[in-house]
């Protein structure tokens, strides 16, 4: 067997695994947006079969032999063809080391849970939900055991979704971040009483929100021939090729920003799924390196763009066309007000910008509290509460508001919560780099011209695919590893400067 | 290993493949309804990558040797068990007969033929078909030589999609069938001639249309609860569980009525498919045994019930409040003259019910004699004019409006039309008998109660699902197997007898 059958035959097999993996995306984004009540249990177990036979077909001793093969004569590769061995050779050897028995543990464990967490929920109940919790780390600390038995379990667990960047380090930089943005919330929240928002009406027809979003979708560069906006009760964004990328929003006739800023920040992870190359489609290079790295993209939109005065000189006059009736009287300082609300607040996913973060921290705080065995999940509520307080001032008057709000844990999703405010903060240095690179940037933003920051995210990041690690990446992108500076600068700048 | 051990492996091997075939239709379902146009390409090779897995999984040698352990302690598994292994071999053995050389090569003809056919059809030029059509035949004839080397190639053909019956069965059939229905139609398109049917206006809003449809849906028993109803240029049906069962129509400006009636005949499918027994979910015994019974169920819907004087005495009021502006002056015998044009044509999906059978009857006479070698495949378009002229006594302009008008050809889908000129003949045997032992009958059509038929229908067909082969429920249902006088009675009582 040649090289070159080798790895034509394990390019094959991916390439197999890929296609039952967008297939199982295909069956999770149908269930959210279109499966009747009653399809619900058939597809689990759909769901559920084809996650099996991906991971048999990808962990398979013929799948080994290949990479064997191959990788004994890599030196022979193309470049592209090296980076495609190295990350699904990664990838493998992460999936071969979780036994078969534990990945079944697991899942049922996820189940039970998460049923035990929607009752714990409704009832604010957390005891009922706290049994779960223990299994969960438990069996999370034997998964970490199995993937790197000589790195500390919340290390090993972090790397299921941000690769290349130790606890230690993430820790630092919240650290740094939490000592600033802590009084910066602060005073923000005070300068922000004294001019309180407009109030906005209720009554927001959900055809016009439809159109406006999908309007400011187009704008944004997001490809409608290549993908889709729905309706969720979530919103979320997935692929299942680079031609067929989809987003969700959800509508509200109280008020029209919560569909906006959905759909604007899913748009900024659709145009970086619709902006990885094709010569990558089918295989894991068209991929973000890091669940941080995706979430900067969807971040830098939403917040830096869609929440900037630039965007709503343009759109303020879009926003009173599509919506004569309920904001015809709003000007675009009013719009920029009301988006910009600033108040601590008890909700992670409801936060402001100023204390978003803040939220992320306390559960990372947590998590790694757990797993170093500094604290025990029946002591969950009470640290929850401390750093509510401590962090965001606000009191925490059950736990349906506090440890029992997010679904992550239910899933025994230890490590992800960070990389939503690692997200923020990469985003923030990528946004000072664009700035700085592209002339007239907020001008463009001010007469809805997006292509030029697009172009430069693709050309940076977007094309990039997972070539580059998230370190490296921004490095070469920003010429710094992630800090809190720029995301701090970004803050003060928009919050404090003088108008 | 003990036999219990055997079949749970079995049956968790089969549902695999069911789960896979089921993500299948999904991605199929997506494409025709709401993929974006970019995403065609990869979308086929997830399809057939898909197929490929069921497929392996399906003829592996471990499922061989299952079946054999199963097999041969048969006698003591329950009748659910017995029917499940018998169907489910069958179609082992059907699977493992065709090579995986043969598999492909037919899947790489099948799609050129299919572009040839599209250009052909574009182009009306049949040549440009011809070699598609006579590479198609072979590999059909090599593959009814796996399938069965001791029928001739068209009967182990027709098996595909008619189990259980001979194609001199359906001959003879089909002859006493066109011998009274040629006349016959010749006879009403004269004294329809004599009173035509009203003009329908333009401009149907397709909102209404979707109320309208989905109200009648409903109230034949559809369940939205266990699926839905959307868009595609070809309406069909499918599912992926008992619990989404899922329809398309399509939607005209210029009239109401081809909705109208694709939404009924694919809920006839639809209502088929909600109706099988909640043991058999993720197995094949929740299918219908041929294409002919599933057809009968949504002709006898479409034509039977949904054309029927009854039907409009109750829904012309509906139609009349969905559509005021458009259809408001028109009386219910407007309408029920409206749906019951009788007028012989070119077009086989456009035709009439009096004419419809005799469409297919020409295509399988032209399949038969090509298979058993009385014809050859560049003279099918001189046949097709003669027969359309012996039978309809229409003359065929062109081939796009002649040989070249249906797809099914250039899938190699040879033995497929048959079925649905059954379907009608199955549809009227069963419509007697359920009009026997249903008390009034029409006057529960004719107050919109449809809960009765479909609680017969239930009974005597659906809940079987492929327990009861196609002969044996006709027999079991009506008392007698396939034979055409059902359906002429029907014929005359409803357009020659005096109203």
């Amino acid at each position: 067997m040649t090289s070159a059958n080798s790895l034509d035959q394990l390019k094959a097999r991916l390439r197999d695994v890929h296609h039952l993996r967008a297939a199982e995306a295909l069956l999770s984004w149908d269930q959210e947006v279109y499966m009747p009540p009653k399809g619900a249990a058939a597809r689990g177990a759909q769901i559920a079969a084809l996650s099996a036979q991906a991971h048999t077909l990808f962990t398979a001793p013929e799948t080994g032999a290949l990479f064997d093969s191959c990788l004994s004569e890599q030196d022979r590769c193309t470049p592209d063809d090296r980076a495609l061995l190295q990350e699904a050779f990664y990838e493998y050897n992460r999936a071969v080391r979780i036994p078969e028995s534990l990945v079944r543990e697991f899942a049922e464990a996820q189940s039970a849970a998460y049923h035990a967490w929607l009752e714990a929920r409704k009832q604010d109940n957390f005891p009922l939900f706290l049994p779960h919790l223990e299994k969960l780390i438990a069996l999370s600390k034997k998964q970490a055991a199995c993937l790197n038995p000589e790195l500390p379990p919340y290390d090993a667990l972090l790397e299921n979704y941000e690769r290349g960047i130790s606890v230690d380090e993430v820790d630092s930089i919240f650290s740094l971040l939490e000592k600033e943005q802590t009084p910066l919330l602060q005073e923000i929240t005070e300068m922000k009483a004294s001019a309180p928002p407009p109030v906005i009406p209720e009554g927001w027809e959900i055809e016009a929100q439809r159109r406006f979003t999908e309007q400011i979708l187009a704008d944004m560069g997001f490809d409608f021939e290549a993908g889709r906006q729905d309706v969720s009760a979530h919103p979320f964004t997935t692929n299942f090729s680079i031609g067929d990328v989809r987003v969700t929003t959800r509508y509200s006739e109280k008020e029209p920003f919560s569909a906006l800023f959905s759909s604007i920040h899913e748009g900024g992870h659709a145009l970086y799924e619709q902006g990885f190359q094709e010569k990558d489609e089918g295989t894991l290079l068209a991929a973000a390196p890091s669940l941080g790295i995706h979430e900067s993209q969807s971040r830098l939109w939403e917040n830096m763009i869609g929440r900037s005065r630039a965007f709503w000189s343009h759109y303020g006059a879009v926003f009173r066309a599509h919506f004569p009736d309920r904001g015809g009287h709003l000007s675009d300082e009013d719009l920029y007000r009301a988006v910009n609300r600033v108040s601590p607040s008890l909700i992670r996913v409801d936060a402001d910008e100023c204390s978003y973060n803040l939220h992320v921290i306390i559960r990372f705080q947590i998590e790694k509290a757990l797993f170093n065995g500094d604290l025990e999940a029946k002591d969950v509520p009470a640290v929850w509460r401390e750093k509510m307080t401590d962090f965001l001032g606000v009191t925490v008057p059950d736990d349906r508001q506090g440890c029992l709000q997010d679904i992550h844990w239910s899933h025994g999703a230890f490590g992800y919560f960070p990389t939503y405010a690692l997200g923020n903060l990469y985003a923030a240095c990528i946004l000072e780099k664009a700035e700085s690179e592209i002339e007239g940037f907020y001008e463009k933003i001010a007469s809805g011209q997006f292509q030029p920051l697009l172009h430069w995210l693709r050309t940076h990041v977007h094309e990039k695919g997972r070539r580059a690690l998230t370190l490296p990446l921004l490095t070469e992108v920003c010429g710094k590893t992630p800090e809190p500076d720029s995301f701090l600068r970004y803050l003060k700048n928009k919050y404090l400067a003088a108008d």
